[in-house]
């Protein structure tokens, strides 16, 4: 038994077979307006998605570790109607530095980047030194990123990567 | 600019396109073995992931809010590797009642099935009421559904469907 899942293609031709299993292929529409992070680490794509904090109120489309040509395997994500903002770009880089970044405007990519690594975080991670002046008064915090830690400007309390991405959340 | 994404298709004729803006489709490779669930109600692929504590050790595919024949819009899910056992199937019926559930054997859809919400649940919803037997010994839970509702067999507390849903998680 061959079968096939049919969905409606309403710009399109006609119905995309999402599930080829005959050309061996799942095809979905593309996202037309939006966002598309690609190379993420594997696993990750979970995480962010719960830190830009979808409402799904649009389109998106997400695969989780599947082959990759340059890093064997990887996730992908597709965000239709999204846009990051630099915070979230920040914030991504945390968990998935090097991944590569796609705007697309008008079913097109118009811009194509590499998410790197801040040197300095701006109001982003809360530092876990509950003394901290930064958990005391009303002060954004400040982070210098170096070597895969986090160091607090104020206390300089250094936090491990594991510890900054799961406050995040 | 008219940019695709490329990646690996190790068992291919060579690289899928996976995001074709000239073709206007998004290509990935099918699952081999495992499960697909199709005419997700929207924003449920989530919470059915959440459910199913996914591990994801393989590849999964999760499209939320596209367009769909059927349903006008839905979520899909394709998990590698992953058989639902009799209990996942019943704690996803309270979610996604009437989605289609797929087998994917050796590439092809070998079962389909539309996912129907049973009458009685045994050892998946946690009675709400403290005083409940079920809550106090080291009793099965065994719920009765109807018209959206559980209703515990042991002490008749009534539960809503979305308490129950939260219940699950």
């Amino acid at each position: 038994m061959n079968k096939t899942i049919s969905s409606a293609r309403p710009d399109g031709p006609g119905p995309i077979k999402e599930y080829d299993t005959e050309k061996e292929v799942v095809r979905l529409n593309p996202i037309s307006n939006g966002t598309v992070i690609d190379h993420l680490p594997i696993k990750t794509a979970p995480k962010i998605m719960r830190l830009l904090k979808l409402n799904f109120d649009e389109a998106v489309m997400v695969a989780i570790n599947i082959d990759s040509k340059k890093k064997g395997k990887k996730d992908l994500i597709f965000i239709e109607g999204k846009k990051l903002t630099a915070k979230e770009v920040a914030k991504s880089a945390l968990i998935a530095e090097g991944s590569t970044w796609n705007i697309v405007k008008g079913k097109s990519v118009v811009s194509k980047s590499v998410i790197q690594m801040p040197k300095e975080l701006f109001g982003i991670i809360i530092c876990n030194n509950p003394n901290c002046i930064t958990n005391q008064e009303h002060i954004e915090t400040k982070f210098t990123i170096d070597n895969n830690k986090g160091k607090c400007y104020y206390c300089e309390r250094e936090m491990e990567m594991d510890d900054i991405v799961k406050s995040l959340e």
